[in-house]
């Protein structure tokens, strides 16, 4: 597959909220040649988001980016208020115009906007919806449970954990090993890194685990026999808004063991204090209880988000968690993938 | 609400099987005038229908029910294959150039076929897809938690229970004894008896417990503080095809208890013999821990689909259930909705 060249639309919005911008600059394989956002203007990417070491370019506009040769516009930010803004709509037709490819992970579809439709006709340009749910879906048949592949699942206490990088450093660090290993992605920052998968919580709810198992079946002719298939995992199965995307995303993908993710010291779910995050054996058996409906599939390492922490006490953190589950734990992004992995391995047996 | 008078089609279909077309002629406030199945032609409603006691007239096509002064056609019957047979879109156009609105329980919205939506254009009558999700759907905003109501939701260890039956006897019982008691429909049948609702399972997953949420929201305003909400539930959490529904539909409505339901002697999942049903203790449990994470919600009854048991053998059933599980049983169409909402009224305190 060649790569594409992306020029990544952040108007306004390129910091470290802005997930699918840098999700594809940190782990995409198509590089990111610019990013347009004119309040950033003169400055690299690198600046603006902690860890990220990128010195590409912060431009105002799209003309700003041509000179690096972009084949792809991805707009990299959802505008706030659902509504496209000016902005994005110029800036689309202008990518259009100049023989830019556009892809977008937003809610609302750029390819069903008639004025955007247009200019991609004109242009004989494609606008690809990311979260666009594929035709043809139904509820699993079953072929799920005959994939020759080690199937994982990341799960964990809350949704905005890190679970799609999670996946990400196992699945760099399985290849990096040598070993046959997919990353498949459950939505649109993962579908814009990998250039394949489906948005599970865009698709209606009867088909969420026939979609599920559409992905592991196509993970397996991705990789072939005996692959390690890394699941995105969505939301938690304690989270009171998406916790039926979860339930689907479990069953319909059918994992063999699942790695737990959570962010020590958070206690109340991402953004609504009147839900408690329950203790994480109470949560892990959650997991385990849930998945044996299709598989028994345990629950066979914890990966912990502890970059707001220092590192004495990311360290403590992780210590605790491995006292208290008797799992190995890790912060994969800031101490490697490997120990989860050999976890994960040594399980399978 | 002025009352509709419904000629349902279900041609070459009209048996036990054809759940909405039976759950509106046994459930629903608007009368049914007549049937279309030219297959049974002659007979009467009740002949094909166990425990249908219903002279309503079999006839073989459209015209034969005008005598009946329909001013509905009630698609009742999924066809075959899924596309719409042309037996099926003659009756349709029919009914529309005789004045007679039309309303649809498929998958497949009729009101997006260029010939139905036109013949609904030239009539001057509406089709109304059943299943079709309204516009506007979001997260659940905590709305749930807040309404003044007792919220009782039918969970189960299967579909195809009848957990919607139970919930129309509950509130059948309930309206009998003079209490505020409101039927929320959760799929097309339920929406056909009550002529409002939203199918859950059309919604994309992200939106199904929002979707939820805003039933109850609305059950309230239809039933006033104090009144019961009898949540029609879909599926099962053990199901591996739909139980992301099942969760989000549990964590939208924020039920205060739940109605277990259950067919004695039913091994594994209708339809599909690969997975077991767990013993009904160990699914209790996952009922009220999954509930955990919105409501503490008991489990206070456990309502059996006993029909294909002689009497004897029900109400050995019956009494098992009651030993194993602690809890009143009961088979709420063949004994009397009684004893099941006395247990609910009693757990309310």
């Amino acid at each position: 597959m060649a790569l594409k060249r992306y020029v990544i639309l952040a108007e306004a919005a390129f910091d470290e909220e802005a997930k699918t911008a840098t999700g594809v600059m940190r782990y995409a394989e198509s590089p990111t040649v610019a990013v347009i956002d004119s309040t950033r203007a003169g400055t690299v990417a690198g600046d603006h988001v902690p860890g990220l070491e990128s010195d590409v370019p912060v431009v105002a506009a799209l003309a700003d980016a041509l000179a690096f040769e972009p084949t792809t516009l991805l707009v990299g930010v959802a505008p706030a208020g659902g509504k496209l803004p000016d902005a994005y709509r110029r800036a689309i037709i202008d990518a259009l115009g100049n023989g830019l490819d556009v892809e977008s992970g937003l809610h609302d579809f750029l390819g069903d906007d008639p004025e955007l439709g247009a200019a991609a006709g004109r242009a004989g340009r494609e606008i690809r919806d990311l979260r666009r749910a594929p035709r043809g879906l139904n509820v699993p048949t079953g072929a799920n449970l005959a994939v020759p592949t080690h199937t994982v699942l990341t799960v964990g206490s809350d949704c905005a954990l890190g679970k799609m990088t999670v996946c990400l450093e196992l699945d760099a660090e399985a290849k990096r090993r040598g070993l046959a290993s997919v990353f498949v992605p459950t939505g649109q920052t993962g579908i814009a890194i990998a250039g394949w998968g489906i948005a599970v919580d865009e698709v209606i709810s009867d088909y969420v685990a026939g979609a599920a198992e559409r992905l592991v079946v196509e993970g397996h002719e991705r990789g072939g026999d005996g692959a390690i298939l890394w699941i995105e995992g969505q939301g938690s199965l304690n989270h009171p808004y998406y916790s039926g995307v979860t339930l689907g995303l479990l069953h319909g993908s059918a994992p063999h063991a699942l790695v737990f993710v959570h962010e020590p010291g958070r206690e109340t779910i991402d953004g609504d204090a009147r839900y408690p995050i329950p203790g994480l054996g109470e949560l892990i058996d959650d997991q385990v209880r849930m998945a044996r409906h299709v598989r028994r599939a345990p629950v066979v390492a914890v990966a912990l988000k502890t970059n707001r922490l220092d590192e004495d006490a990311a360290r403590t953190a992780i210590a605790e968690v491995e006292r208290d589950t008797a799992l190995v734990a890790d912060d994969p992004v800031r101490f490697g993938a490997g120990r989860l992995l050999d976890a994960v391995l040594s399980a399978r047996g």
